[in-house]
């Protein structure tokens, strides 16, 4: 009962967390494609969806290498950031700001992964787990380059459609 | 009543809520610096809640520029992954994998104030706010230097400590 927690029992935990986050992301990306007002905004996030459903596979894959079973553990902090962007397209409903608060609790979601996957690697290296390192690094890639996108897209035409006065 | 808000809206919301995480943050360093099992870490820890302060200070500096007062929103997103931290310091207490859960749980932080700083930068450049790019990028760094430091430390020894079979 009192047996000390080891790195192991750390990355299983962190290993929970993120995969009850991919699933609760899984939830909320199809509504804010459903919300964003650019047809641009709302491919992202359609796309970011079917990538997201590869990252669940991938995790599933990753408790079968340490021989655990898929398992979720509510994950507070995704469902802080999650919340946030249901605030956003509750409040900015019908202005032209709600892209780019989208774009920024879209942005804060793949911020969240990013620092939780980068822990996740460095841990499985560590601990010898070669093929959990490939895999979890493709959904790293992924993720960085969803950031890139969604990125572009706020520095691009969204920003001047919620202040329009500022494109001169 | 019904006045459609605009991306200074969306500016000021969110900096209200970086404000109140920011403060939450400051509250929550020196809890994880006494946990820190090693030096290096609970100094690295140390360090930053004096940057914070500094941050916390900027931020009522743009208050200032956007003629607003400062005031903190209530900010889910920070409430959750600090929760995951405090539920690391309970979990791995006396755990030699402490140090890592401590090290991702600041790293969840500083990537969550990494996408908020970054989106409030995008923002501000768009609104024609030059002196609050300018200081809200000078945070922007200090947040990028303490991931990279946090990341350093993640690598180095003490990861070896929480799993020293590891460390050939």
């Amino acid at each position: 009962m009192t047996k000390t927690k080891t790195l192991n029992d750390l990355f299983h935990e962190t290993l929970k967390d993120i995969y009850f986050a991919e699933k609760k992301i899984h939830v909320a990306l199809p509504k804010m494609a459903k919300a964003a007002q650019s047809e641009e905004l709302s491919a992202a996030f359609e796309k970011h969806l079917h990538e997201t459903e590869g990252q669940i596979q991938r995790l599933e894959q990753v408790f079968s290498e340490i021989e655990a079973k898929p398992q979720g553990k509510t994950c507070d902090a995704i469902m802080g950031i999650l919340e946030e962007g249901q605030e956003i397209i509750k409040d900015f409903k019908g202005s032209p700001a709600l892209d780019a608060g989208l774009l920024a609790a879209a942005q804060a979601v793949e911020h969240y992964e990013m620092a939780r996957y980068g822990t996740l690697i460095t841990w499985a290296a560590e601990l010898g787990l070669k093929n959990v390192v490939t895999l979890l690094n493709e959904t790293l890639d992924e993720e960085k380059k969803t950031d890139a996108t969604l990125t572009k897209l706020a520095k691009s035409s969204i920003n001047q459609q919620a202040h329009p006065q500022a494109a001169e």
